[in-house]
């Protein structure tokens, strides 16, 4: 039985071998002094989350995405045979009471009804992950990591520049250098959709095609929206106002927009744009950001300014982000304005990969103690000198032949960079050798000595 | 309906807000650190596994602790209408097809499985929560992080000898001077057993009762002996073997154990505990190891030395090991030897936290930037720089009165030791004005200066 069944992780999960969890680790850290630059603080919450927390808070597919747990033990068996007993089958509601965290943003706003003493500006960043029963596919998983980092508490614009500023940070910390952070405001794009004409029953469905304009270009929206019942002169009139001028400036853009014939709501809209622009200019955030009048997402929680990561060669986003001022009240007594920024680890992992933009990262034993002609606890001694050096040291486990543990250093999987041989006479000398499994040197020193050697690096015959 | 929903975490599960997240990674860092310093290398898998991977490993007990997903969308459907077409209601296994990380060992027996080009010698390490439907209570939680460290591939006690010295560079890293880690070992123990004339089938109960030495004492354990059917002069020769003479050294007990007239697995167990004593003679674990004839855990899966890390001031472990060549195999064609220890990071906590043990830890903004008669461009433009520099800056994000600004600096949450004051002569100048909030003195210098002040952690006026 037990060879039949599979050792693979589950669809859409992974495992992380340790060269993936130094990378992981390497960028997750470069992020976290990023967000901590900015002022912000860590949070952690529970993997899972009462059902009656998620449910009805990202919309009916997300519901449907969500990964329930079923009742334990009793509670199972009342829920079962309770429906059994109305002659029907138990529905899902009724046969669980906890699900997965689906996103970092529920739970922030859990937390902040949750703790009464939490400073009046409470920027938290967050890094785990979250799962989503979706189909899997390249780049998508249903395990995934999410590094967000909100600012609740404040209308301010000072907040938006704020964690603008600091995904700038991080994306600059790991080495991007080309990427923008597309910039477009909730109120300006129900703006331009009034002033196309368009009902408002129309707003969303509109909106999504528009937002499209990268992937299936102008003609394909026009159609789109064509096809979703939209009167083609309507239609046109919204891509003249979402198409920009691409050589133009971000103030030119607004400037253009504002003066197109749009409503109040669009014309202070491109004010609070204008005046974001403006605070950002000598931060990190300042030559990233691009007014980009097509971007709309998070239409039905985005409340002021949103945002959006865009590489050049990834299809989809590094990030998105903006102010959503209804959401975090939304399970205590007061309302809470919030603006935020996601990263996705794994988006960011994979152009990193692609671009080969890691460091080297040392991962493993430096050294792969060989010993033979002493005992164990000589061995195990002098690597217990090395570790309290700084050291990583592996003991080769097994009495064998100086060769065979040679051939185990150097092999692959194990990666150390040195061999240290410890036979009789270095013990008696106590002058172990170290070799240098790159170069192929060797060199009988006092240990203190070979740490030097170790440290630098490496060492000619 | 909304402020009706609890937003407090489900029941045995937590929030951790900075400071707890501060000190959780502080000590999961140290242990990292002595981990790693073994050669051991990092591993993570996914939080979800098939149930096909963890039922049946934990006993029916575990099966019952577990948390099960119940199937998505259509395959739900199938589950509960197929046992209504039999009349019956679906059963939890035809409910779910996923459950939660129940322990990290499974998840190494998988991983060593499924990945072919693992070293012979495979050490990794892993901290990753683990979830079980247990019962809640002080110090119990049904989310909790488990370290682990194991070897696979070698029956060699210098691995055995290595993951104990892991553990106690672990605990010496992070302060403990005072624990011991009990060793016995299984052989030693079956042995023991047959030596006081009790039959086989009483193995596990009289082990499980004489493992509560340390709890009930000598009479309590013997009482329970006899409780469980265990004929008392049997009992009290097992306990004749179990309690060990305050007085004697560890070498001392074995030989007095191997001379009390045990077969010959009971002194092939001396003989291995004997070697692995002298092996980690000069190791870290050295001076912690204490020969304990009376512990008994994991009797179901442990195959030779066992291990359990004792401090004073706490009822029960800080974690636990030992050798299992039958488990890890489990999931392959071949079976393969390990041995490993798993430090419980909720319990190293308590300890820590109850003891006073943790070093400050800074968190959160070193400065809070506190503006007034500059707009918000300006100050965000002098954040920039701090930042550049490497010092945590919060901006106060809404024009405010400086008296208001310098409040919130000070105040409990937000936690910087410093305000800095931007106005319109610091402007100006570019001089901006530090305040060191402990001290309450203030200097007006160049941005460069300041940082200085800000590094060497305060200054009088």
């Amino acid at each position: 039985m037990a060879n039949k069944i599979s050792t693979k992780p589950p669809s859409g999960m992974r495992d992380f071998l340790a060269d993936d969890v130094a990378r992981r680790r390497f960028v997750v850290e470069r992020i976290t002094k990023a967000y901590e630059s900015f002022g912000f603080v860590p949070i952690e919450t529970p993997t899972i989350e009462n059902l009656s927390t998620l449910l009805g808070k990202y919309g009916d597919e997300g519901d449907k995405l969500l990964y329930r747990i079923l009742h334990r033990r009793d509670a199972l068996t009342r829920a079962v045979e309770g429906a059994a007993s109305q002659g029907r089958p138990a529905t899902a509601l009724e046969l669980s009471d906890l699900g997965l965290r689906y996103d970092l943003t529920v739970p922030l706003a859990r937390v902040v009804a949750q703790y009464g003493d939490l400073p009046k500006f409470f920027k938290r960043y967050q890094m785990q992950p979250v799962w989503r029963a979706d189909r899997p596919g390249r780049g998508r998983f249903r395990e995934f990591y999410q590094c967000d980092v909100d600012i609740t508490g404040t209308t301010s614009l000072v907040a938006d520049a704020e964690v603008c500023g600091a995904v700038a940070a991080a994306l600059d910390g790991l080495g991007f250098d080309d990427y923008e952070i597309r910039v477009n405001h909730r109120g300006l794009l129900r703006s331009m959709v009034r002033a196309s004409g368009i009902a408002s029953e129309h707003e969303t469905t509109a909106l999504v095609a528009v937002d499209k304009l990268d992937k299936i270009g102008r003609d394909g929206v026009v159609s789109e929206l064509i096809g979703r019942g939209i009167d083609p002169a309507n239609a046109e009139t919204l891509l003249g106002l979402a198409v920009a001028d691409g050589s133009s400036s971000n103030v030119e853009r607004l400037d253009s927009l504002a003066g197109s014939g749009i409503d109040e709501e669009g014309i202070f809209a491109c004010d609070s744009l204008r005046e974001l622009l403006a605070m950002t200019d000598s931060t990190s955030a300042g030559p990233r950001l691009r007014m980009s009048p097509e971007l709309a997402r998070g239409l039905s929680y985005y409340t002021g300014p949103i945002f959006e990561i865009a590489v050049q060669d990834l299809q989809g986003s590094l990030g998105g982000g903006g102010r959503y001022d209804g959401l975090v009240g939304m399970f205590g007594k007061r309302s809470v304005p919030a603006v935020g920024f996601s990263l996705g680890l794994e988006r960011i992992l994979v152009v990193m990969e692609e671009r080969g933009m890691y460091p080297e990262i040392s991962v493993g034993p430096e050294v792969l103690l060989c010993w033979f002609d002493v005992d164990a606890a000589q061995a195990l001694e002098v690597a217990t000198k090395l570790r309290a050096h700084g050291v990583r040291v592996e003991v080769y486990p097994e009495s064998a032949k100086l060769k065979k543990q040679l051939a185990y250093a150097a092999s692959d999987g194990v990666g150390a960079a040195f061999a240290m041989i410890l036979g009789g006479d270095e013990w008696e000398s106590q002058r172990p050798t170290l070799r240098d499994l790159t170069t192929g040197a060797q060199r009988s020193e006092e240990l203190e000595e070979l740490v030097g050697l170790i440290r630098q690096g490496g060492f000619e015959s």
